[in-house]
């Protein structure tokens, strides 16, 4: 049995998790929306599906899955839509910007019994799956600190920024899921710092661009967050779990694996240097989990809970950042439990 | 304009090239030749096309290229027949084991003017092909020495040794292929040595499983190829380049990017394990450089003359290593060019 | 002229330090001090000095300077009592664990015009060394953010626990004085989070086994620090800097520098385990300073005054691991400037 | 009971060689002999050691054991004159460069029941150690292939190249022993190649500046050896050994432990970029076996007959690069044995 998906938006990253769908075996795209975009009629003749509206979407008979890329301000309502007709949701972080919006969305959700997974690529990336199998089959036995590296090759459009919802709730906001995974327990506290140092223009806009956020479990565990908007390098994404019989490490991708010998040294290629490079093999892989989840009727890997509760982490490293207090998120955290 | 093509063998290396058709724009998979097998079943359902004869296929005004993934033995008189066809040839390597039959293809070729591209993968794989980029572009000036550390993770069956042509026909002729390529000059002298350390059996097939070699050229240069059946580690493919003013070098690829700490030391994970894993990306850039050469009417990559010049090579290293002698190749390389 | 030292205490830490002396070029090591150690009379024989009592080489005319390797409560007392004795003196840090008690020390060294060196090896160990230099000379542009990573083999004895001041004064006081002279910019916030994850015993004596703390300078430039008491792989000792042109790193040291390969992958030696033997370079460095600086006249590498800074961010990072706040430092870093 | 030892030769060697025997417990210099040079002065300063002339030494009560680190056309005479004198003697390489002056002097060696050891330094490097540690621990199983990369920073002065001997006898001779050492079993056929590719006025000397080697042993072990006489990158001292469950192999040591990442990629220091640097603990160890075998009664690390072996082998080497064929060892092997 073969699952139908359609794609809402026919962007950059709409045209990716076409690609994805294109390789899973047992699932077919059947339609993609984007009412005004030369990319949907690309993406149509490319893997010979329709264009459709967003209601045709809706009402179609042929369609199980959607695949939610367009604008953040318009997931939840997406998700509540698509949810009602009965159609599975694959959506984009976030949710939306608004803890609020976010719970509001889940109760249509648990209303709906819709199946609705959220797209924190990173936990598909294989090295750093690799990483969390080997925790979870005790080779560094329990868990006790996590360690995330994670810088931007460069700042996003100032534009950007300003809707984005600042560095923690659009940037930060994935090392928060991955501390919640490797961390193999919920976040109590959040204490953070964040600065601007690379552009003063980021500050005038409200956003910092280097910060650093300790996460801090029930049982003492730990983890450190260090992010900038700028490394010359490439696109800096780095994890390493110690535990209490040893640790474990993904390292840096680089754009080529070959090496520079000469008077000045030992030459390494710079890290691929963007998002959808650095992260293919992970967004193929999640649309397979997604698929795979449909098909075999399993739990979703990845919930809009846990978008909720990363952003609740974003909220809370913000107001500590600010106020120069730890937060608490006892009670928050027990409401999504 | 779409590339029309027809893949010969519904096998493991058929399917491969199959794939990677489907991934190059412009190109499209019209036919399957496989009289016998389920394999062809499966890769014509799954990409749309016919299952043909090869007669048919021969005759076909849909087909423009043929990709030959036959048994060695056959590949010489199907380059010979696609040519006089008038189809665009590539060839699994290699043409024939023996150099009078490859000659006589070749001839073939010339006569018929036939367009022909011989599978040499490694060319392809992204960092030996930016490897060899690098020293084009002079980052490590005039080329000395080539050092090419092969290894095998374990021997192929028994019955395919019988058959192989012998390591260094088989096994070291990519080696051969990629020393030409790096050395930027005809090799003049090979030295050889061969011995028997992994299992006695291959010696009584009449075979080597363990293989030194050196390369020279007319200047002097000179490569180094290191072979063996056995590597526990995994598949051991590296390349180091010594120039006038730097070595370049492209390192091996590992099963996961990730690191184990504990109380032993640091681990890291074996190499991929097989030929498919390893050069996945070096099959898909080499079909897509055929159908670009087809399409530019660009000179052909990898000509049948290159798999000549290889077992030629391959011929010499095995009379040096029964005979102790160096073997000079100055009239057959004049031949070649 | 040959600069003449006496080292006071003949423990581990003495020992290492009169082997230092010996190799330094223009100093002589003409007295050992410790009234009922066995090794002060290898080391006089060894060296071919004196064994003598605190008080005859605080009278002595053939003593320029002394090391202090006596237990930490003595330390004050004795650079007070040699200040005032004209010796230049040589401390192992801390001063001390109260802030008070330094800051009345420091008043009579500015009172006596003594020459005191604080001995924070860390800033010698060649590989930070070259790493500072690198960012003194512009190699990464203006320091924005500094990752140190640091953990013990194992948790030091229980007793050496309880008088060791914790885990922030004992250990991260190494990586404050680092992150201090690293960011070129006075500390002004400190936050921290602590527990006790390896040992229950360590909680229970009042202490912890792991920590995370964020500095934070005027200009908004972040030091992050990770610190555990075990580590399986053993002693880890990585420090990072971002800058706004690039990053340099310092990459730990390994017990041995060879590798093997086998079908569970490659594995590499644990690190050197032991701090004596990670910074034997560093000890050896930081004696070749102090005696550099007192040849010279010029200023002492490291002050007195940069101990006691180091430690207000230990008291600083305690307090905010107990209360949940950020702590200001700024109008006692002023104090210290 | 201390060994008293004389070095003969103040140069460069000889003062490498008093600094070892300085840190050796149980060891003293008492003498150092060097008619004409300032440097023989400094050391009897530094080391509070006499001058006196090779008579003196050689007629000595307080003497025990003599480092000949004179020119390589005294050596064999030293060697000869000292056994004679009943004085132990550690003799840098080589012997002599002619094989026939060797096996004379190892005669009298013979006669004199002298105790000699030659002054392989690599075998004595930590990370060598290490390696051969390994294998003989059985962590790699039977020894299969031995790659050997060696290259020097820069060739040695014009007359230096002329009294060399060539590169065969005087810098491949290390890795002849190395692979001795290594392969476990004695060579019996040896193949090599040789150009001038760095610079014409080494061949217009009547030198090569990069060569190639095969060994093979009886058993069929193998071992491959690559040399070239310019390495900008630095001195390039690589061993990597191939067995039957696995391989191990031993890495270079960089001038600094240090990475910087930028726009342009990441960069590692040069290699460590002159002899006595890199084997500066080699140089240290290799006294102390001395030391410790004279003291224990036991067998030299590294005997003379270990020197001709290597000698002989270069030799062959030499002359397969001139006739293009294998040259065969066996019976010279068996003389040493």
């Amino acid at each position: 049995m073969t699952t139908r998906f359609a794609v809402l938006g026919a962007g950059r990253i709409g045209q990716v998790h076409a690609r994805a769908i294109a390789q899973v075996d047992g699932a077919a795209l059947v339609a993609i929306a984007d009412p005004i975009s030369a990319a949907a009629e690309a993406m149509a003749t490319k893997y010979g599906c329709d264009i459709r509206s967003i209601d045709a979407i809706e009402a179609a008979d042929d369609v199980d899955a959607v695949v939610i890329c367009t604008p953040t301000d318009t997931h939840a309502d997406l998700i509540e839509r698509f949810c009602r007709a009965g159609k599975a949701v694959f959506c984009e972080k976030p949710v939306d910007l608004d803890t609020a919006r976010v719970r509001a969305c889940l109760q249509v959700v648990k209303e709906t019994g819709g199946r609705v997974m959220v797209g924190f690529n990173r936990r598909f990336d294989p090295d750093f799956a690799a990483l969390k199998a080997a925790i979870d089959a005790g080779r560094i036995g329990k868990v006790e600190m996590v360690t995330l590296i994670s810088r931007d090759p460069g700042a996003p459009p100032y534009d950007y920024i300003t809707s984005s919802g600042g560095i923690f709730r659009d940037m930060t906001i994935h090392d928060f899921d991955m501390a919640r995974w490797l961390l193999g327990e919920e976040v109590e506290t959040v204490m953070a710092q964040a600065s601007v140092l690379t552009d003063p223009k980021i500050g005038a806009l409200g956003d910092f661009d280097s910060a650093n956020v300790i996460l801090r479990t029930a049982s003492g565990r730990q983890a450190i967050i260090t992010n900038s908007r700028r490394a010359t390098y490439g696109y800096d994404q780095r994890i390493e779990v110690l535990g209490e019989t040893g640790m474990v490490s993904a390292r840096n991708q680089h754009a080529a694996n070959i090496q520079f010998a000469d008077a000045q040294g030992f030459h390494d290629a710079p890290l691929l240097n963007f998002f959808m490079t650095r992260y293919t093999a992970a967004y193929a892989a999640e649309i397979a989990a997604f698929a795979a989840a449909l098909r075999d009727g399993s739990a979703m890997p990845i919930t809009a809970g846990d978008g909720l509760r990363a952003l609740e982490l974003a909220d809370a490293a913000l107001q500590s950042a600010q106020s120069g207090q730890a937060v608490r998120l006892v009670a928050s955290a027990q409401k999504v439990a």
